[in-house]
């Protein structure tokens, strides 16, 4: 950009919170922010709702990037085309899921969890992730940031991904290969976007495969899993335990199943939040405005045919 | 050791299940393993109790080297003396231990725990590691295993020990400099041994420094901190949680305060277990047997002076 010339305009939609939060970011790098979509190059979608994106895209006919606030994109997919580039933050929750998934992972391999239940001193039998397999589904930002937070304590760390794409400190799978070494892992945790080929990944088969001692802990989205299949594995322990943060249905309603059994765990999709994104996504938008303006390669690209 | 020449005698005490598994280690390092003092050269200490051990030393006059099978000696410190070198497992049990430290750090931190006892989908508030600053008191095998360990998830970790030793990954201090640090600290985790200098370390003094936010985890012994006055804090909610898997009194008497607080997680001192740190008990007893048929230092060496 040379002096005097106009800087791209980015609004920043809808209004409300995350919109406020965002706008220095848009002018930490040398952009106008806004909240008027008519002169807007690009918008920042500050929601994981889609209601009201599509009348902000023909509000604002000039525009040819729209960055989305979140990893999942699934609500979203009936708006991305070809006509504009997307991004979503798909790299930016990784840490913070990761760090809940590794926390989950520990509480029922180590027993923590029904410890938690118990009110008098009495030891049970526990495992350890040192010399176990830990087999990730997903090559993502969370599946490469568990894998370095695994490292340390000692387990073989299996990445399986659609592509096998090589992630450090693990063996690198195709999701057909991380089909089949299910049974040989003594913990599956779900980290890939949901799309067709995801969805349901985690049927009666899947965990007839599991060993009886194995956990399966869910940070992705709870479509991965077939609820009913899964409350008839752990209702007749043929798996040792599932620790989900996220449910299908979501929110799980009081008084479902997973709320009674003893070898659930249930957080209410808290492995990223706003507060623990918040930095990292302020970071990413001020990245990509910077690349946007300078003509590179925006972070996040979403990919339309992939879903993800 | 020349051809004929007869090995040293290594007899494993008490008889039971510990010493029959460790017997196949003091032969692959090419002792004579038995279960008479009598001829015995060395002894290694099967259990955690010393009763007994009086009279075997007794009984075996040219015994100079005494291996324990624990980590922790208090119990030992009334027959130590400088007659003999004694070794301990101070080191072997560190990767378990800090396991479950990490395990407990995350379960208090990202609410697990709050979440374990819900049986409704509500969000509640939550902390994370990264950027967040961990404290440590203790720079042997647990300190510096997790130590490692928590490096991927991004806290900055402090860890204080008597002499300030430094720990590769933390920022050193000494006992009186941690002690200073306890007040801008998210987590303390205590992993020191039990001495005159550590007993009830974590008095009311010590919580009432801490922030209000704070979780404390304990995975030493029960006596670094003074139950009633933790039972206190909690009560007031002056910190925000503690994780103990040693108590005071242990075991933790049925309808104790500690059962019921709902800040507060109780694992039943199993941080580390005979199952869990087998192979590499069995691995230290054949290294410091060749070391000792070879005249090497032993790893393990206790300090009667400093009781650890």
């Amino acid at each position: 950009m040379t002096p005097g010339e106009r800087p791209p305009v980015v609004a920043l939609l809808p209004a409300g919170e995350l919109a406020l939060d965002l706008a220095p970011a848009v002018r930490a790098a040398g952009l106008e922010a806004t909240s008027d979509p008519a002169a807007a190059d690009a918008l920042v979608w500050c929601s994981w709702r889609p209601t009201g994106l599509a009348q902000a895209l023909e509000a604002a006919p000039q525009s040819r990037w729209v960055q989305l606030s979140y990893a999942g994109v699934e609500h979203f997919l009936g708006l991305i085309d070809d006509s504009r580039t997307w991004t979503c933050a798909k790299d930016i929750y990784g840490m913070s899921v990761a760090e809940l998934a590794l926390g989950l992972l520990l509480a029922g391999v180590r027993g923590i969890d029904r410890y938690l239940r118990a009110s008098s001193w009495r030891r049970l039998e526990q495992g350890t992730l040192r010399g176990a397999t830990v087999l990730v589904f997903g090559a993502g930002g969370i599946g490469r940031s568990l894998t370095g937070m695994l490292g340390p304590l000692g387990p073989r760390v299996l990445v399986a991904s659609r592509s096998g794409r090589p992630v450090a400190g693990a063996e690198a799978l195709t999701a057909a290969e991380g089909r089949e070494a299910v049974a040989s892992s003594d913990a599956v945790v779900l980290a890939v976007p949901l799309t067709e080929e995801t969805k349901g990944l985690v049927d009666s088969d899947f965990l007839a495969d599991m060993k009886p001692t194995a956990w399966l802990v869910n940070v992705a989205r709870g479509g991965v899993v077939v609820t009913d299949d899964l409350v008839r594995a752990l209702e007749e322990h043929t798996i040792a335990g599932a620790a989900l943060d996220v449910t299908d249905p979501e929110p799980l309603p009081d008084g479902h199943r997973l709320w009674q059994l003893d070898n659930a765990i249930v957080t209410p999709h808290v492995a990223s939040s706003d507060e623990l994104g918040a930095a990292d996504l302020a970071a990413l938008v001020e990245e990509n405005c910077r690349r946007f303006r300078t003509g590179r390669p925006l972070r996040g690209v979403v990919d339309p045919a992939a879903g993800y």
